[in-house]
């Protein structure tokens, strides 16, 4: 099975990247399901109904998220109710929203999909590692080609936390740095595996921000506005194939694509 | 100008890889200098003489630092004297060492090296931005070629200090994350730049370190001894081909290199 | 020379507070000056002209502030022109406002206050050790009664930067944490000292804060808003004596004051 | 009932203190289990079989832990025997030693101690407002009479926690940050409540640290070997006085005693 993940689609450059540039990757590569981290795809920060809405008209299955799922409130107006959007499973448990799905592509083909988040120097959520062993074989009874989302910062976390599941989830994924990192791999197990994801937005930006108003900050260590970029894009993403039966990561390869 | 910039080199492991695997690099790129970062060098943390003196003799002809620097108490023996081992500039002004140097090619041609260390969930030291206004003008007196070694945990900072001195420093090479990213680009105004470059060390690890113990600190959150990794080895590097005159990077260049 | 400081006034209960419980105070004090900790002196963030003016005219006669200086916009209007608002010193240099004053009580009697904020586990401001002792002998040029408001979270810093100015300083009081300590005391070489001096505002909270939404964080861990607590008040303040001639602290006492 | 809880036991001079100070106020407020912070007691870091054995000679009955449980290696080879030591409850499951005590005074009376660690500026141990609705129910089948020992840097999540439980246990009273605060209170519903009891230890120390290595390590920024402070001690204390039918704090009382 084949299946494209794209890093974190940030603010309107980041929704204009999909919409341009996923349908000849989506022609080139033919994937049963495409997943993107969609954090930061209303104005930098969280989601609105409308931004989810037209990246599932460009072709976006299923939206993964992270520590910004909750920036905008109209957010909980439909996050229970959406079931093609998760977030980190690892939140306390009666968060709103869910933290996995499982996809039905067809009648006798599902994909896991879990959302987590890191927890060093971020929020102190549940441990990542104990809720997969209990996730994992959950949804294992229904699919053995699971992909996880690891949003964290720490390349530690999310390293130990691949190596962890090897051989027990098809993929890790990680996103949150929005820089792609050039480390993916197949683990000995079995567990395809990169580090970051990277992002999908303004090119010429820090992490999708406007270059001035981030160098502003670290300038003045004071509270800074901080504006999606302008100017020409990218698109980061991974491509994966996956073994349906065995649950193993057979090919992964990293996409980036700059668009002016 | 050609360079080669190696990433954090990680114990035993990573001075083999160096040792083995820097003379054909070194054949194929014929670098005037090879720069590498050696925080990690004795066992994974700090720096030694003989480590060095290793280093040294493999090819290496100047080092860098970052957090690790004091690990290995005997640094404080040999680090004033050792003008080819820098660690963070922005250290307060009595800290033992020097934060930057200007290496000399042949009688035309020098060549600055400035290492800095971030701030973002790192240790509170000097404002990296500022100390690079009062530096840049100081090395300029004396080359165009200035590159530096940003050892920081967070991308933002990375990439703001990046565009921050474009056209001002030839590279901004980050390091400490241990993970190479695949963003390496020519900002507008003639900066290298890529986020991380990586690490030279064991590569079936958790950033060099075994990777059982750190999953266990991770499970345990209790204090977990770290030993260096065994098995094949990688070498992270970036080659750069700088404008002498202009002191711009012309050509930026990933490596990764992976031996059993 | 006698002294009021008042720990960190928070909105309209903690303005209220110093209305109402400032005059007896004053009577039986009779200070020479009133300080106090603004930065919460607006809706619990921050501060405005119109609270600051409150509060001038209920009495204090100089703010302090904190992490929290730049939370209301509007501030920026005003900070440059006010003289009886410092800002923590260690702010970069071009930052607005100012970080210590001197203040004339009449022809023969200045004061000096400095403002600093801490570090550890806050933003990486320039460090408070390095620039005491580049401010003390400034000020000492004029007066040898020097108070400073340490803004910081972590105890270790703070108790540390007071032994650090031992016999430099006239008094050392920690601010932030809202919770008054039991540890004032004066220090070998004559520098009053307590950790925090507390919180003036409402009594019935979580740091001035409604204590249902402050639980409602930590349980989870999503983006809440803070609204002001209501109920009783208290206003937490420390009285110095100091000894205009020897700058030192004769007489540090703690006070808290409730009312319904 | 009566009890004493002393605050954070530092070393030799701590311990020093406990035999010395402990004798008179048991004399005094003749309580009926003393309970200690015992994870600084050996060498300023963590706890050993002989540390241990002397502060329960000295009359100490209970020994609560925090974030140095782990710091000496030894304590692997009594925890899970020794049920007069408690560590933080919301470490992982497996995690060696117990997190909380029911302990008999004598065939009707028993006493409820639970130690949890805060996670704010800390480690990202399981919740602890979520544990203790977990524990205090579990508790209660056999005694109302609980006293928390909360082991946490943000006053913020110490106050929060108190509140949560207020009428669910007999007190929360905070530990770690080694300086009393001046805030003891009871709850409206019942609970005792004080910020942090304090330090049992030098003194004349940063936080039972010898000074000058402390302010040595806020200058340099780089590694500093800690030493225990010498010179005079204190002990700092909480008595309570709790309803054993209704399990709720009638007094509470901060004690703080200092012996050259
Ligand atoms: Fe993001
Ligand atoms: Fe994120
Ligand atoms: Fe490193
Ligand atoms: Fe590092
Ligand atoms: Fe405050
Ligand atoms: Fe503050
Ligand atoms: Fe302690
Ligand atoms: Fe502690």
């Amino acid at each position: 099975m084949r299946f494209l993940f794209l890093g974190d689609i940030v603010g309107r450059p980041g929704r204009r990247a999909v919409k341009e540039l996923l349908p000849p990757l989506r022609a080139e590569y033919d994937p049963h399901l495409i997943i993107a981290n969609g954090e930061n795809a209303a104005g930098g920060n969280g989601i609105t109904r409308k931004t989810a809405d037209e990246l599932f008209l460009s072709g976006i299955d299923m939206l993964t998220m992270g520590n910004h799922v909750w920036d905008q409130k109209e957010v909980y107006d439909f996050i229970d109710r959406e079931d093609r959007i998760i977030r980190p499973a690892n939140y306390p448990p009666d968060t709103p929203g869910r933290g996995y799905a499982i996809r039905c592509i067809d009648d006798n083909t599902k994909i896991g999909i879990i959302n987590l988040s890191g927890r060093i120097f971020m929020q102190p959520l549940d441990c990542p590692f104990r809720l997969l062993d209990h996730l994992l074989p959950l949804i294992k009874k229904e699919t053995k080609v699971i992909i996880v989302d690891f949003h964290a910062e720490a390349t530690s976390e999310k390293l130990a936390l691949a190596w962890y599941v090897d051989g027990r989830a098809s993929a890790v994924l990680g996103t949150h740095t929005h820089i792609q990192t050039s480390d993916e791999r197949i683990l000995p197990k079995g567990t395809g595996y990169i580090t970051d994801v990277g992002m999908t937005g303004p090119r010429d930006s820090v992490l999708g921000v406007q270059v001035e108003s981030v160098i502003s900050k670290f300038l003045s260590l004071r509270p800074v506005r901080f504006e999606v970029a302008r100017g020409p894009v990218q698109l980061n993403a991974i491509f994966l194939e996956i073994d349906q039966e065995r649950g193993t990561t057979e090919v992964i390869k990293r996409i980036n694509i700059i668009k002016n």
